[in-house]
């Protein structure tokens, strides 16, 4: 079980979570929860997060029907981080991509077992 | 491609990445780079961080063996947290599980596609 009680939120009362689809693996998006939020979501089920930058509750879909549905959600070792993998009803991004990390910011390394062949 | 000044780096001079495992999907660890490990990262193809507990540089692996090779690295659509995709030598968590989401902080919901079934 997860409680709020268990995470060790930051000065701004804040965890990082991150978002993955449950089915295909991809990492969709980092968000912030807040106790309020923490709970909202483990009550419905539905990812709800804190706003940095509008400073309130954002209950992810409510605006573009994009909701995220909440399969697993898990602390980490040191409880100051969250994963979520979910089932989402629609793209993840603001952007309209499937996943917010999509951009052209982005380096791709020689793959290491490629090495010495 | 990806440079350090195209990331929003926080008040702290930091920005979190999520570290996940190129060939499972799974999510490895949270952790938090500043521009001097991100440089490192990118010009070893090694995940380097920076410690906030310790406050200093922390090379994935520099102790342990466990270092991680970068596959892919890159931001998101705001440029305030990092993706990094990694073959990695041996576990992530300090604890010597495979990933740091491995706790019993956890919830299991129903899934959603199994309503009404």
């Amino acid at each position: 079980m997860i409680r709020a009680e268990d995470i060790r939120w930051d000065a701004q009362g804040l965890c990082p979570c991150i978002v993955q689809d449950y089915d295909t693996g991809r990492v969709l998006t980092l968000a912030y929860m807040n106790r309020e939020s923490f709970e909202r979501s483990k009550l419905h089920g539905l990812c709800c997060f804190f706003s940095r930058s509008r400073q309130k509750l954002w209950l992810k879909g409510e605006q573009s029907g994009n909701y995220q549905h909440i399969v697993t959600m898990e602390a980490d070792c040191d409880a100051d981080a969250i994963l979520l993998r979910v089932r989402k009803d629609g793209p993840a991004c603001h952007l309209g991509t499937d996943s917010c990390f999509d951009t052209t910011l982005r380096i791709d390394f020689p793959k290491p077992d490629a090495k010495g062949e």
